[in-house]
C-alpha cells in the first residue's frame, strides 16, 4: 500500500531471512572485521585478475546467502544484482550458474537499495515467495574503470574514498521467524544534480539526493527524526555525511542522534581511508554483516538504509558532464 | 497472481497508454518507416558526440510519451529506463532533469523487458499508477565502446549486427480505454551460456536464452505456440531467430508461423544490414511504433514480447569469458 507520493509499504510480512558478506583484508582490518562472514587474505583470492575476484566473491555471497538459510537454488523466484563494472558483468557472470531468473539493476553505489526496493515489490500477494539481492564491488577493478590502475600509484585527494573490495547478499522471504529483520518500506529516490564535476569527490555529488530521498520518507510517512534507531547512508564519507545534516537540518529535521554513514564507518580510524568506504559492496557488506546481527539481537530495531550512488562513467567525466546522484531508501524493522 | 514457475500475472488491468519512438536515418529508411514517430536527419542531432545524441533522444523519447499521453511529470510515479552505455549514462543523465523517482535496469538488449517486468510488479494494488519504460541505443557509441570506433572503417563479419540508433518509450498505466493494448503477464529469463566467445556473433549467444524464456512462458501459462498472432524476439538477427525456431521445434513447439524478431525486421533487404539490427534500443522502438500501432488498429491481438541480450563488456571479452544471454518476456493482449 502507497504511503505518501513516492514511499511505498510492503503489503505482506519480508523478512530478512538471511544474510552473508565477504570483504577483502583491508575491510577485515575495519570496524566491523568482527562482523564480516568471511574475510579474505588477500585481494586477488587467487584470480589473474580484480574483475574475476569481484565475480568469484559476488557468486560466493549468492551460494553461501542461500545455503546459510537452509535453501536450495530451486526455492528462489529471483536474483536481483548489480555492481560497477561496465555493463555489470560481475553481476551477470555470478548468475550464470545458478539457473534462477535475473535482474541485473543499475543505480551506482545505491544499487542495493534499488535492488531491495524492487525485490519488496516482486514479493508477496501470490507473485514471487524469496528473492537475492546482492551488491558487490572491488577496489582494484573500480580504479582503474573509474580513475587509474592502482599500478600508476595515483595519490587520493583530500575528498576522496576507498572503494569497499566485498559483496553483501541478503535472503527476503515470505517466511521468517520471530525476531528476524522485516523489510516493511521503500522510497524510490530522484535523480538530483547540483553540478558537481569532480570525481574525486563523490560525497558532494551524492549527498543532495540522500538528503532529498530521506526527507522524502520522513515525509512521506509522517515519521520524525526520532523514529528510527539509526539512518545509514550508503558511501558518501565524512563530509558528505555532514552536508546530507546540514541540508535536513534546514527542512527542519535534525539527524544528530541517528545519521551514520556505512562508509564513514567502515575503516578503523587508524586506517588512511581518507573520506571513507565507498562502492556498491559498502553499503550491502554492512547491512549483510553489523547491521543485520545487531538488528537480529535486538540491539537496533529500527533502521532506515539508504545506499547512495554517483551517476558517472570515464566518458560522462571526459566529455564533461556533472555527477548526478540518486539514493533509495529501504526501511528494516524488528 | 503467479502462473508456473517463473511467469506472473498482472493483478489488475495495465493498460500500455502510449508509446513514442525516435530512430536515426537509417532506421527511418528501413521496413517500418513510417510507424516511427520521429525520423531523425542525421545521427548526430547537432550534439558533439554520438553518447550526447543518445541522451537527447532518450529524454526526448520520455518526455514525447508523457506529453502525447497528455499527462504532466508529477503523474508519473517511476521511471525505468536502461540502455547499453557504460553505467547507464544514457538513460540516467536523460533522467536527471524530470525529478521522477528513477530505475535503472541492465539486461543489455534485453533492458526493454526487464523494465516492462518489473513496472508489472510496481504498478497496481495501491502502489503506483503510471510508470514510463524507455531504452535506446546509438550505433556510433555502442560500436566504439564494444567494438571498434567507426572512425575506423572496420567491415562487418557475417554474423554481426547492425546497432540501432533510436530510443523507444511506453506509459503503462492503471487508466486506459477499451482498444488499448494491455500488459498481462511476464517471464523473467535465466541466464544461459553455450560457450559462444565471438562478441560479432551475438544471435547465437542470445537464442538459447530466448528459447529458454519462451518455452517457460508457454509451459507455465499451459499456452500452445498459436496462442499468440506473434511471437517477436528482441535482436537475433536473422541467424538467430532460425536456431529459436529450431530450440524449440525440438521441444514439441512449432514456432514457423509465429515468430518473428524486431532485429531480423527494422531494415529492409535493400539495406546492407548483414544479420539485422541490435541494441537495447531494437524492441523498444520496434514495439513502441509497428508493434503498438498495430494493436491499437486491431491488426494483431496478442504479443509475446522477448527482448534478448547478450551480457558482455569489452573487459570480460578481452579476459576470455564467453558470452551468457537472457531474455525477458512480456506478453500484451487488446
Amino acid at each position: 500500500m502507497r504511503k505518501g507520493k513516492h514511499t511505498y509499504k510492503a503489503d505482506e510480512d519480508i523478512y530478512v531471512a538471511g544474510t552473508y558478506s565477504i570483504v577483502g583484508p583491508t575491510e577485515g582490518k575495519g570496524r566491523f572485521g568482527c562482523f564480516f562472514d568471511d574475510v579474505l587474505e588477500d585481494d586477488e583470492w587467487e584470480c589473474k585478475t580484480h574483475e574475476k575476484t569481484e565475480i568469484k566473491m559476488h557468486k560466493h555471497a549468492i551460494e553461501q546467502v542461500i545455503a546459510r538459510a537452509d535453501k536450495q537454488r530451486t526455492d528462489i523466484d529471483c536474483l536481483i544484482g548489480g555492481d560497477l563494472l561496465n555493463q555489470l558483468v560481475a553481476s551477470s557472470f555470478a548468475s550464470r550458474e545458478f539457473e534462477i531468473p535475473f535482474v541485473g539493476v543499475y543505480s551506482a553505489c545505491a544499487s542495493f537499495g534499488e535492488a531491495m526496493s524492487l525485490a519488496m515489490f516482486m514479493l508477496g500477494r501470490g507473485n514471487m515467495r524469496t528473492a537475492v539481492c546482492c551488491t558487490g564491488s572491488h577496489y582494484g577493478a573500480v580504479e582503474r574503470q573509474f580513475r587509474y590502475p592502482l599500478e600508476l600509484g595515483t595519490q587520493p585527494t583530500p575528498a576522496s574514498q576507498y572503494t569497499v573490495t566485498g559483496a553483501g547478499s541478503v535472503l527476503l522471504s515470505l517466511e521468517g521467524k520471530q525476531g528476524m529483520p522485516k523489510l516493511t518500506h521503500c522510497t524510490i529516490g530522484k535523480i538530483v544534480d547540483y553540478g558537481i564535476c569532480d570525481p574525486n569527490n563523490m560525497g558532494a555529488a551524492m549527498a543532495p539526493a540522500a538528503a532529498d530521498t530521506i526527507l522524502t520518507h520522513l515525509k512521506d510517512t509522517g515519521r520524525g527524526e526520532d523514529y528510527y534507531d539509526y539512518i545509514f547512508t550508503g558511501d558518501l564519507g565524512k563530509f558528505g555525511r555532514e552536508t546530507v545534516y546540514y541540508l535536513c537540518k534546514k527542512e527542519g529535521y535534525d539527524l544528530s542522534g541517528c545519521l551514520n554513514d556505512c562508509g564513514s564507518l567502515i575503516y578503523a580510524d587508524k586506517q588512511k581511508d581518507v573520506q571513507g568506504g565507498s562502492g556498491a559492496g559498502c553499503s550491502s557488506v554492512v547491512f549483510a554483516s553489523y547491521i543485520y546481527k545487531e538488528m537480529c539481537e535486538g540491539n537496533i530495531k529500527r533502521v532506515l538504509l539508504v545506499p547512495t550512488g554517483a551517476l558517472l562513467s570515464k566518458d560522462s567525466s571526459l566529455q564533461g558532464e556533472s555527477i548526478p546522484g540518486i539514493a533509495h531508501a529501504v526501511a528494516f524493522e524488528v
